[in-house]
């Protein structure tokens, strides 16, 4: 286990991007992965600031990228990313039902993706002109 | 390569689930994939009525569940299924700039997955209470 | 892609392993796999040994053990593994029907690893002390 | 972590399906993968008759689809799978040197699949006309 | 397949990175994956941005940093970034024997990553205490 | 969980691997993954034998490869493995900044694979002639 850097022991590069966290989530605790992160100061900031510029809403609505967040964690069965994030994306509004859908959606998704595979299936003319 | 069962040497039950395919996608055509199923016809009507059902309206509207989708797809690196399904996708109204917010956030996602992992991050105890 | 070593131009201590291949399999080709490992003869040597080894009749009988190569093949989404193992099973009596059960049993259990995951399920007591 | 629905609390519908589990598997429990599951009760459905269905005797014996999802389970590293299956491995006769061959072979699986990858081989025409 | 973006097609801001990326790879050439990603360009430039800190000497080598991106490209099955990053790697010195052992230990490592994940093996105290 | 094979209880081919991995090791303890293969002592053997041949050295020094296993296990979120190889990595001389940067690049190299799938990008002609 990697160690986890507190606020009050962190070096002032690692504690602006601790505060820019807090600030931008309206939060007022830093969860463990930022603390892992901060072992690496400039992977800490690399990864904050594309998680910010990502996350921020465009095309598509912040909930609707938590829940592409979601489907991502599942499929690589990564536990703490579910877990954070479906706290992230209920704050955003997802409720139970849309969970339940969502995951029958990449339950699914996951199990097409290796018939495909497993049956070696060659993509067809139409969707090489599709877009 | 699977052998792809074509419409006019299909059985009467796998006739039965390509007629339902097109008259549900309001298509002349049916794709590979299914062609490819079609060799094991349980397997091809238990996962069209399943994803049929899966994709179907309800707390997640269509769009997003094809978003979804697309995302699982890109994470196992499933070339036939970002074909097809970014051609559904793109039918019920992804923009480009959807997909490209859709793949940055799947690309960030995949990374943060690996980070939380590699460095071992335990749950915070707020996200098990977060139910 | 890396160069493929043809018999032919095989230094001795790989025409060994290529004859050894040959015979074992009772074959007169080598298939690209063995040629692109042949670019490290130790590589070469120990794969081939392991494999040799591993596949012969044990506790379970060879065509068990081709359904479950191609099982982890179609789950890695290894086109060249499903190729070459599922002309392997073939040879070892693995007909249509075998295939398509094997494909469903597959697709089912990627779903059901991803919902497991996804919906964080904990280990029951009662399995912890199965065995 | 998701809620876990027990069958004092669940809903008709769901009762209906733990009621069909345990006649099924003559179990007088139901394991927590359902119970989260059923917080969505049209997945807790449609994977259970999915499961029975592909689960029963076919042209696959249903020990040998015990196998095959063990190794897909093993491959995802999915920890409650192995669990759990290992478990109905188990009552349906797997001994311990069977679980030691399989893994064995989905270990090597794994290596393979990646060297095929790696080294980039292509498809030999000879598997490509193998069906 | 997506659209390629190529260097007289592109607006102003897709240019800039092109030509930082000619510039500090002294190539007169713009590979697809960059291309690909012009359709998104603030995608096209955390990405270069990124990876053109990242792979910069450190506490490891450029070629050890090239090393580790294939053991990743390998694991996952991405055959663009065989391609490509062994390119890169060649051009920092990578021999084929250097390749071969990579090879070789990438493969291993992902068979003992599939077994230890199998045989559910818990993690030593040993190692919880290892830093 | 699998039965660990403490060293008293281990027949004597069994303790002959313990006996290597301890002096090759110079350590006084068998780590659990050795103990879960003990159940199959030919896998706990040739899996013993190609680590231990593969992880000497040779073209790449053992630190490298020690790095390169770590970046499989963390792209496979191995949860064990990262536990037991950062303990040898930093044995054999990995700092917490190499550290760092390596997860630096698996995380960016997670990131790009995934995007190269998920834009579907093609082999550049320049890269298949690379060799």
């Amino acid at each position: 286990m990697s160690t986890l850097i507190e606020y009050t022991d962190a070096r002032p590069e690692v504690r602006e991007v601790y505060d820019d966290i807090m600030a931008t989530r309206k939060a007022d605790w830093i969860n463990n992965f930022w603390k892992a992160l901060a072992n690496d100061p400039a992977t800490l900031r690399r990864t904050w600031e594309s998680i910010k510029q990502i996350m921020a809403p465009g095309a598509l609505d912040p909930l609707t990228k938590e829940l592409i967040y979601l489907a991502v964690s599942a499929t690589n069965q990564c536990r703490y990313c579910m877990a954070s994030h479906s706290a992230s994306a209920r704050k955003k509004g997802m409720t139970d039902e849309m969970l339940g859908e969502l995951m029958a959606v990449v339950g699914m998704a996951n199990e097409t993706n290796v018939l495909a595979a497993g049956y070696q299936v060659e993509v067809d003319e139409q969707f090489k002109s599709s877009h």
